[in-house]
């Protein structure tokens, strides 16, 4: 089998283009879904598709579809894709390398004459950012996962208009069926890391195998308000005491259970004043771990200890979970296969898990899914800084278009 | 030398009708000072006085001395006091009581047809709970710590006039010379101790001795923001993991130097959302305690830890202080008196340190100074259900007017 290389200059040329719609001032790109400037974004993407002789379906969603026929069209189809749209105060990187490289893909497959035995698709998944309604809704509702109809029925305070119309403003209210999910064969999404493990590695391939599960939760501490000079130390009950202890479980927890992730990132403390021991705090706690068996032990660990933290500082605890997700394996046959990929570039790389939720995320509970990921500079992403390397794009887009050739010759057996 | 003992009923249905003035529904007092009802106080407060047979004088700053003359009118004055406005949502015995307790020691005192040889005077100094303005401004301007000019050039947002006409129009801008401070003996100040110290030791007399010296300080954490799920910890620069470090070594210190006190009330996470690592925190720290050396001891050490832990965690520190306060031994031979009173009442006491601040802080400064504690209910003030039990003010008013006679007769060496 012949390795395919992309062609950096056009992918980086094709990326920036792209990134003049909603460029911002200092470089970074707001290009909210729904918007007149995503239309545009969207419009192009399906021009170069045409010009790449490509066919074109929207579904009932908005999402896009463009398929590069196979040898034999009937044959499960190889699908990449992620999304177009931005945050406000977003990047040129974040969801449009995925769909441009898979664009590349197709253009550099075009160009060394390769025919595929199965079709290759790339997807531009509708509203993947979720700056109104909610994140990642294309493939929530191409799964199943949302009812077009819930999702239609939504409503944002931001807007005073719902999805179907925003979708018909933009002309991306399609009448494609939605594509059968018994026909995909698999899902492979090209992405940024938005993190700095990579960078900081030196490395330049994420081949990623599983998500992180994660467990949110909200907690609030009651003691005693009370005057913060006469009141002496051991008949105290001090909420911000006992929220930070249990703010350093979380860190610890996390620590000792790596790669797991342990955060609170929420935290208001009553009355706020600073002659006043505070009596009450509110604050959130993030575990994340991508094992189901140790996200469930640390899940124990931590109840335990904010337990028992508060019971020994005589505070009053009250702890929900504000969400739960599931730690989700990706299928491992196919990020072999990208691995296969990845060596044959010869640049350093390594096995990882997505620590931001994803297009794939939702897709992995129902068809075979994995990622490719590059670095991005200093794992700034949401952010107008947000920044990739030309030569890292097109080292991610060689891994895709090659495991995209095998996935759709029947190279990879998923299990 | 006789022991005298105070009206219990009298005294208790002195502070009942004064609380009268301004009682809100659920028995606390609502008479903030410049107001129509604070001057029925201080009115009634007066009338008593002269039923009582003492001479009135009011100051330029509206400080009522109601003096007891002794054999030799030219003694030094032996000087109790304390003031009769309240917080909003204050109570009937914060301040009230010291005067009240006063009043009734001259009363007890009349009673026994005792002649002191000093003349004794009862204070009420002017807006002590600073609901306007500022605290404790009648002492401060009395000492000379607060220029009168000054305090009648300040303006408060909740009012259109100044403290100069606020006096006049409750008829309290007098025209007595201020007190000359080389005409005064000492100053007592009777108070409930509106901390649970005495309350939760079985004890109902605080012979204070001394004012806790106080550092407070802003602390702001700088690091780096970044999403909680794809950061390693390792990588992470987390404020709010740093405050939490922080603030649990201002209780460590506290608590390694019993009997300081140590809080952190006031805290801000920025940006203050559950899928973000806060990149900036800022919250205050306080440390008191009553030993100078002790005091510099734990302010030396904050500091370093504050900087040990920031730079160990790649955290920048700015640590600033906000107010310090010297710590202020009283007057011990005056402490010691009181003591005495207080043994004789052969009830349980406890020498201690006062945590809240009070005029008599202001006073200690340049007259020998001390004051006498009695428990409140859990140790609850500046609250409208702050409580005294009734035995415990006659007893308290006891220790009051014993160590007032004791004083007056030269039974006292100040050093």
């Amino acid at each position: 089998m012949t390795n395919i290389e992309t062609n950096q200059d056009r992918l980086w040329s094709t990326l920036m283009d792209l990134g003049q719609l909603g460029e911002t001032e200092i470089g970074g790109c707001n290009r909210v879904e729904f918007t007149a400037l995503n239309k545009q974004a969207r419009d192009l993407f399906c021009s170069w598709a045409k010009d790449a002789g490509c066919e074109i379906f929207v579904d009932g969603f908005g999402n896009i579809r463009i398929r590069r026929q196979g040898k034999n069209p009937d044959a499960p189809v190889v699908m990449c894709g992620s999304h177009l749209d931005t945050q406000p105060t977003g990047g040129k990187f974040d969801g449009i390398y995925g769909v441009l490289g898979g664009l590349e893909a197709i253009r550099s497959l075009n160009d060394a004459g390769v025919e595929t035995d199965a079709p290759i698709e790339v997807v531009v998944w509708t509203n993947e950012e979720g700056y109104m309604f909610q994140p990642m809704m294309g493939s929530a509702v191409w799964t199943g996962m949302l009812p077009l109809e819930d999702a239609f029925a939504m409503r944002d305070e931001k807007i005073d208009f719902g999805i179907c119309e925003g979708l018909d403003r933009m002309g991306y209210l399609g009448d494609a069926p939605f594509m059968d999910r018994a026909k995909v064969a698999c899902y492979i999404e090209l992405h940024i890391e938005q993190g700095p493990v990579l960078g900081n590695a030196g490395e330049i391939i994420g081949v990623v195998d599983a998500t992180q599960g994660q467990h949110w939760y909200d907690l609030e501490l009651t003691g005693v308000e009370a005057h913060a000079g006469p009141t002496p130390m051991p008949v105290r009950k001090d909420a911000m005491m006992g929220m930070s202890r249990i703010a350093l479980e979380v860190k610890r927890i996390a620590e000792d259970n790596m790669p797991a992730c342990g955060t609170c990132g929420f935290a208001e403390v009553f009355p706020n004043s600073r002659n006043t021991i505070p009596g009450r705090v509110k604050f959130s706690a993030d575990l994340r771990h991508p094992n189901p068996k140790k996200l469930a032990a640390m899940d124990m660990e931590f109840r335990e200890v904010a337990k028992s933290i508060t019971d020994e500082m005589g505070l009053k605890l009250s702890l929900s979970e504000f969400t739960f997700i599931k730690p989700l394996p990706f299928n491992q046959p196919l990020a072999d296969g990208i691995e296969k990929a990845a060596l044959a570039t010869q640049k350093p790389y390594r096995r990882m898990f997505t620590g931001a939720g994803h297009d794939a995320c939702n897709i992995a509970r129902f068809l075979p899914t994995a990622m490719i990921f590059i670095p991005c500079r200093d794992g700034i992403s949401h952010n107008e800084l947000e920044w990739a390397e030309a030569d890292h794009c097109k080292i991610g887009a060689d891994v895709l278009v090659n495991t995209l050739m095998a996935a759709a010759n029947g190279q990879i057996t998923y299990e």
